[in-house]
């Protein structure tokens, strides 16, 4: 997006403007974080590492948006020229997108002079928010159906375009199969899913000729929507057709139920294909599912192969988003903090130790400052550095082993939908001396 | 976005090959509808046919969106070239957005050769939906405060760029009076408010230089954050800077409480204010807030005079999705419906007839087919034809004007927050006439 420069809130600037008057340029430390877990999450996945990169690096004011910003009123020629050359030139150490994280632990620290490290924050939180909130979501859907085809449905109802695209790749990440978002699959590389809707049944004579006309243009991956008059007598009309479908070769792999008592529809539609012959025609549901809907179907035992999730994943229905920060942590050489009621943070630059058992569960996490160490392994790495990248993107396939082997590590407690379990997180003696510090400055300032 | 058209679920092109293949172009009738009200909402602000209007007239397939589909090999050398040449040369209908609209009700209406009025769903309901949604739920922020100064804030937490685009466009439609959102404010002329963060304070030697410095970079309009360490010093800081502040001609219009009890530092913030002489400061909160505490502040006689709205309005926390829908209404000269269960539509291409009592109080709405008569004004009008806007597009002003209107017409109990109301929306004889007929050529069929 040619304008994203502009894509912030107007304080970001004003903010600017001052610093750039009072020459306030020292090294700024700034982490974004996630305060609290929601009540349904006993874990979150970071991601939306990526698009943050793809921001920083390409960070700049065009000459329009200069223009637009002079015509406002609110800013100096001089500070226009000076945000004509504006980069991102600074460092950025990030925890890898698909990691396990907890509430207070940094998903990303920038380390830039101040006016850049800050700028960065209403289009940093933007990214990483929803794109962590997705894939946190979306997990649980894999979870509930560890074996079943997950597919991303939610273009229609995710929150316009870029929540559409990222709600695809983030819910890839945590485990879905695909999309049936065609510019998701093209730009992310994500296979794509989807067949026909109601309408393509209803604008034929009858439900036996739109299965046929559709069979006639594609023989590949055929799915039969069976759900748009009576599901049972769908059901039906694919075992008459199939066998003249198989002597042409089309390829049925599955049919879908978008409506009604999935797994009373499913069982129906199970015994139909079976007794007709069809046994190797999977059932593919769809239609305001969730993680719960997924774990009831699997419960009572719905022969069900695979699912169709939309909405509630891709909007996170039961929490739609984090109480998420970007803080800062460090300026000018001393740590800093705020103590706004409620909303205190820990100060400095952050690394976080993991500590495993024997058998490779883990235990527990320690937050540090950079420089500490502590039992465990380090996951807070440097991805950025002089406002480039320092290394080649991980694929979306390596992500989303990244996230199997963090779901492998987790206690099974935590795995449970249902379960609320509060992971220990460590304050280290370093971070609890850099918060007396702070507010000890500002107590004598 | 020029790859807009591949912003689409797959589903929709593989229908489009077959209806291509076997000539099935006759002209189709598809609606935009929402089935059922969250049950917080009484009733809904239609929102969004400004862009869908956009996508429909810039709607093609580039030369790179071919060849990628092509690389999928799903589809014909014939079928792509079809798609070469593939516009939208429909006819759209429509509630004019800003109006006030209830379950069941036609938002939008598309009339064109089926591929065409198949196609746009995808996108159409993206756009749509959200936006709908966002003016939905903003509007209750407006009548929790009917003269407060209200800001979107919710950028850093809306789902993606294009969700904070569209749900600041969305909430000043609904009655907020501006946004922190610089691109939004650009966009769509939208104004735009913010001044400082509390990393701005923390960057400073103290919250007195803080206040000091922002003041000789920006003297209109200031705003001082205040809640960084201690909200009521923070009062006192702003009291003992402002005789300097104003022999410098600095116009300090608001502090900012973002943190801790509102209500109570708002009433010890006011008393600190006003007796240092700053009876003219006003009082500006954020944090968290949606309707329910904005209506609480007002209840306890909390001296507020303006709030940043931000998340769970840009999110419509509470109801984060409608149970919308676009469906196929008639093609080729008869009416059309599925019958899935739970999820059986009205047929026909139709209008709404919304009837008032003498006092200008609306008392119910009828939906008939596009030709029938029923008493009241009709609210479907036709906005689109040969694939081109008939008008100039509704300044936003006059669309929050109509909002106000369309608030001004219902009966008190629907503005009620808390209240649950079911707006009357009769069906025509008309309709259920059809409905029959659909039914009995798909048993017949």
């Amino acid at each position: 997006m040619s304008e994203e420069a502009l894509l912030t809130d107007l304080y970001e600037l004003t903010m600017l403007a001052a610093y750039v008057e009072h020459d306030m340029q020292d090294e700024a430390v700034f982490e974004f974080f996630v305060r609290a877990l929601p009540p349904q999450r006993n874990f979150l996945i970071a991601a939306g590492l990526e698009q943050v990169c793809d921001y920083l690096e390409a960070l700049r004011f065009s000459a329009e948006d200069r223009a637009w910003l002079a015509s406002t009123g609110r800013f100096s020629p001089a500070f226009l020229r000076w945000l004509g050359d504006f980069r991102f030139t600074g460092e950025v150490s990030a925890v890898p997108e698909g990691t396990l994280v907890f509430a207070d632990e940094p998903l990303i620290r920038v380390t830039a002079p101040l006016p850049q490290a800050q700028f960065v924050e209403s289009r940093l939180m933007n990214i990483v928010n929803f794109q962590t909130l997705i894939a946190s979501k979306a997990v649980r859907s894999r979870l509930a159906a560890p074996d079943a085809l997950l597919v991303d449905f939610g273009l229609r109802r995710a929150h316009g375009a870029e929540a559409a695209l990222m709600s695809a790749r983030a819910s890839f990440i945590a485990g879905f199969d695909g999309t049936s978002n065609l510019l998701a699959g093209k730009r992310f590389g994500l296979p794509v899913y989807g067949t026909m809707a109601h309408a393509f049944i209803e604008a034929c004579a009858s439900e036996t000729e739109a299965f046929e006309r559709y069979a006639a243009t594609h023989t590949r991956q055929v799915t039969f929507l069976i759900d748009t008059y009576d599901t049972e007598q769908g059901a039906r009309h694919v075992v008459a057709l199939m066998p003249r479908l198989r002597a042409r070769g089309v390829e049925v792999v599955s049919v879908r139920i978008d409506s009604g008592h999935l797994a009373k529809h499913a069982r129906a539609v199970r015994q139909i294909l079976d007794e007709g012959g069809c046994g190797d025609i999977r059932i593919f549901v769809s239609g305001n599912l969730d993680e719960a809907s997924l774990l009831h179907l699997k419960e009572i035992g719905a022969p069900v192969d695979g699912f169709g999730v939309g909405t509630r994943m891709n909007v996170s229905a039961d929490a739609p988003y984090l109480d998420c920060a970007y803080k800062l942590q460090h300026y000018a050489g001393r740590p800093r903090r705020k103590r706004s009621t409620g909303k205190a943070t820990w100060p400095g630059a952050k690394q976080i130790f993991r500590r495993s058992d024997a058998q490779g569960e883990i235990v527990g996490d320690t937050l540090t400052l950079e420089g500490e160490t502590a039992p465990g392994q380090a996951l807070v790495v440097q991805v950025m550095k002089c406002g480039r990248r320092i290394a080649l993107s991980d694929s979306l396939l390596s992500l989303r082993e990244r996230v199997r082997a963090g779901l492998a590590s987790l206690p099974p407690a935590y795995l449970d939908l249902g379960a609320q379990c509060s992971y220990p997180v460590e304050i280290s003696s370093g971070i609890r001396h850099a918060a007396a510090l702070a507010d000890a400055h500002e107590a004598h300032a």
